[in-house]
C-alpha cells in the first residue's frame, strides 16, 4: 500500500466529461401501427463516427449542475421540456472514443410526454427512430441505449414513471397503453385495473373523460401522498 | 434552438473528473456491542478543507476505467478487493468544491467481507467510521454516504446483495444477522426463514456448520441459477 494517499482534488486532466441524453417518448410506428418508444438522435457532423447517428450531448458547460446540462440538451434537440429527468450512469471504457482525448460521458434519460412529443421539433441534424430498432450508433451509444431500455422497463415494475408519458389525470386504459407500448406485450385489462388499485399509486380524482361516450371512464392521478422509492434522497435539483 | 447540435467531442476542459469510493463493511460498534456499517475515511492532508476526513478517492488514470478506478482507491485504502463494486452516482454540482477547478466525481460503492474486513489495513491516513454516526466530511461527502446507504438499504429488499458480507456459504442465522445489521432493525427469525425460503434467492447446500452444536445448523448458499435484476446488462467488467 501507498504511504501516501491520493487525494480527490489530484484531478486527470487527460480525461474529458460530457453528457449526453436517451430522451423517450412513446409514438406510433407506422410500420406496424402500435405505439412503442422513440429516441432522438443527432447526425455526427465531424469525426469520430462522422455521419452517424448519435445521442445528443456536448460538453458539461462551467457553471451549470449535470442534470441542467442534460435538460439544456433535451431542449435544444426537442424544443421540449422534460417530464421526468434521471442521471443513468457514467461511461468511461478507456476505448469508448477512438483517437483523441478520452472521453467519460454522464449520460442521463429523460421521457417526455407523449402528446407533447408529437409537437416535438427538429433540424436537419436531428431525427426520431424507434428505439428498439436503431441502426449501428456512434461510440458505445447502443450498449447506452439498450441500458436506458432496460432501466425504464424494470422501473416500470416498481416506481410510478409511467405517469411521466401521461398529462396529470389519465384514464386506466390510457395507463394501461403506456405500460403496453413500454413494455411491448399486451396487459390484461382486468388483472391491470385490480393491481393498480390495490397499488394505491393513484387516485379517483371523481372525474370522467369528457365527450367520448355515454358511459365516460373514470380520471385517475397519481397519489403523490404516497412516496415511492424513485430516487430517495437524491432528489435532482435544477436551477432553471 | 441552435442551428447547429453541439457534438458529445466538443469537451469542456475546464471541468476536472475525480473516483471516489464508498466502502462498505459490518464490524461490531465498541459503543453499543452491536454490528453495524463501518467505512474508511481518508484524512485530508491539503487544502481545500485539510484536516477533515474525505472519502477515499482520486483522478482517474488515463488507462483504467472508472470501475478499475475504485476498485485500486479501495485496495490501496483497505488492502482488500471488493466483493461488490457498483457504481453508485456521478456527482456535479456547481459549488461541491470551493476554489480551483470544477471536480465531477463519480462516485462507486464497495460491500467488502465482514471476516476480510476484520484484517483490512490503515496507514495513519485512513480511519474507520460509523457510517450512520460521521463527523462533517470534506466537499459533499456526508451526502453521497447519505446516499450510499440509502441504495444499499434499498438493494437489500430486492437483490442478493446481503451476499456481499458473507463467505460462499452461510447459514439462515448469519444472514439474517446481515439483514439487522444493515437495516439497523430486529428481523423476526422465523418470518425471515419462510421469505428466504420462498424467494428461490438461497439454496440448501446439504452441509451443515461444523463444530457448534450438537444440531449444527444448515449452510445455504446463493442461488446463482436464478436470475435478478442486480445491474441489468451492464454487468461491469474490470480488467484485472
Amino acid at each position: 500500500m501507498a504511504a501516501q494517499l491520493e487525494q480527490p482534488t489530484d484531478i486527470s486532466t487527460d480525461v474529458a466529461l460530457a453528457v449526453s441524453t436517451v430522451i423517450f417518448a412513446l409514438r406510433i410506428d407506422p410500420k406496424t401501427g402500435l405505439t412503442t418508444l422513440w429516441i432522438p438522435l443527432v447526425k455526427r457532423i465531424r469525426e469520430p463516427h462522422e455521419g452517424q447517428w448519435a445521442l445528443p450531448g456536448g460538453p458539461l458547460h462551467c457553471e451549470e449542475s449535470l442534470a441542467d446540462s442534460a435538460a439544456r440538451t433535451l431542449k435544444r434537440s426537442t424544443g421540449l421540456t422534460p417530464k421526468y429527468l434521471e442521471q443513468l450512469y457514467a461511461f468511461g471504457a478507456v476505448d469508448r472514443s477512438p483517437g483523441g482525448s478520452r472521453v467519460v460521458s454522464v449520460v442521463y434519460w429523460a421521457l417526455v410526454q407523449s402528446d407533447e412529443a408529437e409537437r416535438a421539433v427538429s433540424d436537419d441534424n436531428v431525427e426520431w427512430h424507434v428505439a428498439d430498432d436503431l441502426p449501428t450508433l456512434a461510440f458505445d451509444h447502443n450498449t447506452i441505449v439498450e441500458y436506458a431500455l432496460w432501466r425504464l422497463r424494470n422501473k416500470m415494475e416498481y416506481s410510478r414513471v409511467a405517469h411521466a408519458f401521461l398529462g396529470e389525470t389519465f384514464t386506466l386504459a390510457q395507463l394501461r397503453e403506456v405500460y403496453e407500448a413500454v413494455l411491448r406485450k399486451p396487459v390484461d385489462p382486468a388483472n391491470f385495473r385490480r393491481q393498480m388499485l390495490a397499488s394505491r399509486a393513484i387516485v379517483d380524482t371523481g372525474r370522467r373523460l369528457t365527450g367520448t361516450s355515454h358511459r365516460p371512464p373514470r380520471l385517475y392521478r397519481y397519489n403523490s401522498d404516497f412516496t415511492m422509492a424513485d430516487q430517495g434522497p437524491l432528489t435532482p435539483t435544477r436551477s432553471h
